[in-house]
């Protein structure tokens, strides 16, 4: 019976770990605060007995069993954080598997399979941009090629950042040996928002993730000065962007799905220039790929219509779209029907963030993932929180899971 | 009689100075490029046998015959540039300064007068964030204790910033000695919108500046996952900065205004993740201050209206506040009469543009502007010109007016 100071224990040392000015976290792949991390992993394993490897994409896997035997159960998550991020997202599935690995244990279970725990790199794409850039890779969805190409804010390519921290790049790519020793995997993570804290149960079953995609929108215009130039002659694309960004927010509404404007480049960013030019990403998701479809575009056909208005002009590129994924369902109902009580099923509810475990899915492994409670739903923020009795729940579910996996 | 080759043979050594990778120019003061740009000066003077002297706050002074006699006839500009700036905004006035001393020489003219050309020091504000640096410390408009707290965007200090050029900074601050000789200040400057266009003429006398001010706008939400938090569960400061920014486009055109948002520094600035925070700077001019007033009453106003729906709160302040600037208005007519021809003075214009004009005539100086065209009215841009016919204009005037002033 896993317990709230074991939970501590295993827990408390990942918490002083890259914490950032403003409250939150700043693991992003291969900086000192992830290397940090991963040090954390391989003594959470080899405390365990468990042996350690890194894959050629900076994956970390500890096994418990010989992972060469194939068809192994494999769960965890992820240790990378975005910008200023809380610190449940990621760590504690991870945390959680190594507490699953203890219970069964205590249990006196000895698994008929081998027993992986992962800890995927830069699932966040914090980075480098690409999010889930370790299960991209290993799956080859991301091609080995494309992700050399890949810098940071900074300029430092992925291969570099990679050299730099010790790692071996000449394995970077698809590990379809590797790939093929994962029988199943399942993945606990806490809930991006209050589905479960309007059920009132602390753990639900994932039965699919939204599709969703990032599209940039560039708008650009003229450079002039803010004080000279008569509001007449102007073409400023920060007008441009900001009506549609009120068009996302109310289309959004509409379609019941959700659309953001989170980041935002500005060109020259002066307080007494007229930009040239405003660069907005945009985030959008939604229950069925239609709906998305509807939604970007109407919000395109406004931004031009405004943009047409203001003189100013519009290119919008995909940058990365992703169509829904649907856990293994057989495997859902069966988990959700074993891991709550008789008659009253665990909750079972699809998510709009993406997860390694949609990849794997994607790429033919039969996935499921488990949701533990977030009483306000707050998630990638400092005020991201749970619950410790609920983690605990968690942790029961899943070692619940992975014994009847194995 | 000043003629292309000898405009060209003055303005050319300034053109390769400090180009930046969009086209255009960054000379931000004490950079190695502005530096550049006060060897230039230096060059300039020297070769017309003026004496050189740099003052306790970075301004640079040339003078033809004894500045100590006093009631001196200053003219001159900036070299400085806002980020990607044109070539024409401070130079033209500089170049047109030399180029009217050469004339005046021509011409046989002795002054009864000293005369001085300037180029004060950090004019547009790029790098430490307060417009007309030079000019205020020079007057004691910036005490020299609030001076040394300004700091650039990378954290150096100015007092440090001058020191590694190599400038004492021991005598920064007000200089009321220096202040106290210069008797009038005459600034030719490019027109940085299309009045000039609009009438015909390649020259105008400006006859003060738009009271203007900038404000911060710091809206703040709730950081939250961009996929998985549902439309009506958020606080995101990103949509109430944008029909912010709609709004002072709209009342700006009410009240035959300006007001931009030009630059905004977004929290965490990720693709994925609601904002916490946008801060967004306002600049705003009206014609008088009780337009300037209402139109920040009424931007605020809507502002926290949308506030208030969004469940986002926000903190206006203002970071200047600068009153209107009359011209000595009879110096302004003099000139216009006297520089145009008989029975069709230059045409005469207010500018929504600071200028260190500005600050010296606010210290008591006789202050007069002069304008050149500028055809499309672009400024703060590569894209800003003028045409060389229209600067020997702009020359030719000055000229005329040092020579009835000394």
């Amino acid at each position: 019976m896993t317990t709230v100071d074991a939970f501590r224990t295993a827990w408390e040392p990942l918490l002083p770990i890259g914490t950032s000015a403003d409250g939150g976290y700043a693991r992003h792949g291969f900086t000192d605060a992830e290397l940090a991390c991963r040090d954390w992993f391989v003594r959470q394993a080899k405390a365990r007995g468990m042996s350690v490897e890194t894959d050629g994409n900076g994956n970390l896997w500890a096994w418990w069993g010989d992972p060469s035997a194939g068809d192994a159960v494999v769960t965890g998550s992820h240790l990378d954080s975005v910008p200023n991020g809380g610190a449940y997202d990621g760590p504690l599935g991870v945390v959680s598997a190594f507490l699953a690995v203890d219970a069964l244990r205590e249990q006196g279970f000895v698994p008929s399979r081998p027993l992986g725990v992962v800890a995927f790199c830069e699932e966040e794409g914090s980075r480098f941009g690409v999010a889930c850039l370790g299960s991209r890779l290993l799956t080859g969805a991301l091609p080995a090629e494309r992700a050399a190409t890949l810098t940071d804010p900074a300029g430092t390519t992925l291969v570099d950042a990679m050299s730099s921290a010790g790692f071996d790049t000449a394995r970077l790519g698809a590990d379809p040996a590797l790939l093929g020793r994962i029988g199943c995997y399942v993945e606990l993570h806490i809930e991006q928002g209050k589905g479960l804290a309007d059920t009132g149960s602390p753990v639900g079953v994932g039965t699919g993730i939204w599709p969703h995609g990032r599209w940039r929108f560039d708008f650009t215009g003229t450079a002039n000065h803010a004080g000279t130039t008569a509001m007449a002659d102007r073409h400023d694309p920060m007008v441009s962007f900001a009506m549609t960004a009120l068009a996302a927010n109310k289309q959004a509404r509409l379609h019941d799905a959700r659309a953001t404007f989170g980041r935002i480049a500005v060109r020259p960013n002066g307080t007494n220039a007229i930009p040239s030019a405003v660069t907005a990403w945009l985030d959008a998701r939604a229950a069925d790929p239609s709906t998305l479809e509807s939604l970007l575009y109407e919000l395109e056909r406004q931004a031009r219509d405004r943009v047409g208005r203001d003189g100013t002009a519009l290119a919008v590129t995909p940058e990365s779209v992703t169509p829904p994924v649907l856990f293994d369902e057989a495997l859902a109902r069966r988990l959700a029907a074993s891991l709550g009580t008789p008659g009253a099923p665990l909750p079972m509810l699809a998510t709009g963030a993406g997860h390694d475990a949609g990849i794997l899915s994607d790429y033919g492994v039969p996935t499921a993932m488990l949701f533990v409670r977030n009483p306000t739903g707050v998630s990638h923020s400092p005020a991201e929180t749970t619950d410790d009795a609920d983690c605990l729940a968690g942790v029961r579910a899943l070692t619940a899971a992975l014994r009847e996996l194995t």
